[in-house]
């Protein structure tokens, strides 16, 4: 790419990985000068997604490009706005979730599902902008400048902190509910109770499902009935699908590691929808009866669409909800890590990017 | 069960086997005069399906029940009515296909939705009546007596020999591609050009869809197109599943037979639907990320209610449908078979039942 002299560079504090086998650690990247339509945002907070996990450990099919920021739950204040920046002003709180552009042309695009782009989103971090050759790099950093049109803006009052996970598990969450019809009375359940599970009990609750949460382990009962699910139940107790069977409108699952799908798909009603956020990394057996013998339906969803993601940002402003974390220095990601393989965090790691700043 | 002493009984022709083992024989059953709300349908013709041979040969979890007379495709007049038989008189065209009665008072009975009984339908072989006790005999015979509200009445000027399929092969096609909303203008791939696909092909035409057969055999290239399709493509050629990627609306998969479903989900558009209609006797790995990246949907679906297989028959009159048949006498059923089992059918055997009066 040719660099206009006029896009001056801005040294930007960051934690990087150079190969799948080595920590997160301090790295200086270069942040541009908003050009015009494009908003320059010091990052006050990114939320830790299990996808960062899988990308910087070059889990994903060799995709991974280092070096590696992470990061795509991303919240700040604008700093700067380009020319023709209509949408924001300095001091606005924004957000920036898992695509910074796509092609804007193609149908997804133009419907607003730029998530489905057909020639393919600009990942936030772990991609190549449209120029086809610059690196994006993620929110583990304290700037980032983004054209408007990729941008959302925070509702007034929102926690930032606690906001920073809707960017991502929020909308990954809310995007199949709406899509696949989830309506007030609708019995939905939630597997899995991680990061995007936590959401998915939220959203279906504020949008009058009765909610179950379905785990393998007995000790997030109380934890499910607090983030506002309706029922409980313990997958590992023999009884539990046989008694559950053929109970749900829904079944959001959430997921990522392999599980029986069959045995969750029989807990459908007739006509029930069971929808995939998580992909495991391998196949899963499918039994055709389960599906054929009541019309169930099995479907999957990725994140949402720009227009969907602020939807999602005003829904949840207005039934107070965000996200339940654990705020941590970035000096503690690595940990963080760890602790998320391990099932242990209570919902979401947000890094608090202000301690950047010291690092360098 | 009591059997009322008013209720005579009809010796009638058959063919059935005594176990899994055995070939189709001469055997005779016993079919009641209809008792109120009952039709006493003399029988012409019966499909056979894919289903008469696993049921026939014990194939589906050992749930067959001897001896058996198969056939869920049946065609015949009525001969007599029962008391209160107001939609039926002797000398009608009718049809009874997959089902002859359920439980009547469930959401899906009350929804027009039969075979999705939360009661369990009562199959009109293989299967016991709602009294708990009277084996149901299929359409292998002469006669059969059914409540008229599970009996089909076949348009004027169909030819009845090639409607017999459609109680089963054509409802279990249409029914899906009205439920999931095929369109006209969708483009439709149709998977396996058997029984089911070559109705598929057709009602999928007559509803104004693009219709691409995709098929294992090259040789069935001019067959798909004589009977509708727009295109054909061989799945056995390297490149099919490159070309085609992300082409049509909705897959409508008619083989019984395991199969990579995730080859196949790779074809659809974002929000593209595969329909399964056979249930493979094993799970099928699935690949979620194929689901996922595209929001794609994987469904199922059975036969088809009562009311929706009325509007089928109607549909199919309307639009000039019928199946493509090799009519046989019952003395070639058990060669019907085999030859079924290679897949050498165009596209759907139909007894002659008549030809029962000659076995006895």
């Amino acid at each position: 790419m040719l660099r206009s002299p006029e896009t001056a560079m801005l040294d930007t504090p960051a934690y990087a990985t150079s190969d799948a086998s080595s920590p997160l650690a301090p790295f200086t990247i270069e942040r541009r000068e908003p050009r015009a339509g494009e908003v320059l945002i010091d990052i006050l907070y990114c939320g830790v997604c299990h996808s960062d996990i899988h990308q910087v450990r070059n889990e994903w099919g060799g995709n991974s490009l280092y070096p590696m920021v992470p990061g795509h739950e991303i919240i700040g204040r604008v700093a700067r706005v380009g020319d023709g920046v209509t949408a924001f002003k300095p001091g606005d709180a924004v957000g920036v979730g898992c695509f910074v552009d796509s092609c804007r042309s193609c149908a997804q695009c133009e419907a607003g599902e730029e998530q489905y782009c057909e020639k393919g989103m600009t990942a936030t971090y772990n991609g190549v902008e449209r120029d086809g050759t610059t690196p994006t790099f993620g929110g583990y950093s304290t700037r980032i400048t983004v054209d408007q049109a990729y941008v959302l803006r925070i509702p007034d009052g929102m926690p930032l902190d606690r906001a920073a996970p809707l960017l991502c598990a929020g909308i990954t969450t809310y995007s199949p509910m709406k899509h696949y019809g989830v309506q007030a009375g609708d019995k939905v359940a939630v597997v899995g109770l991680g990061g995007l599970g936590h959401m998915a009990v939220k959203i279906a609750r504020a949008l009058g499902a009765e909610v179950t949460v379905l785990s393998t382990s007995a000790s997030k009962r109380e934890d499910a009935l607090a983030l506002g699910a309706h029922k409980f139940a313990v997958t590992r107790e023999p009884d539990t699908f046989k008694q559950l069977a053929g109970s749900f409108d829904f079944v959001i699952d959430a997921v990522s590691a392999a599980h029986d799908y069959n045995a969750y798909l029989s807990l459908l009603k007739t006509d029930g929808t069971m929808v995939l956020l998580g992909i495991p990394d391998q196949p899963v057996p499918l039994a055709a009866g389960v599906l054929v013998m009541q019309r169930r339906k099995l479907g999957g969803s990725l994140i949402g669409g720009i227009r969907e993601t602020q939807e999602m940002l005003d829904f949840c402003a207005e039934h107070d909800i965000a996200s339940d974390i654990e705020l941590i220095d970035i000096g503690q990601v690595n940990d963080a890590y760890e602790r998320m393989i391990k099932g242990d965090v209570r919902y979401r790691f947000v890094i608090d990017c202000m301690s950047l700043e010291r690092t360098q």
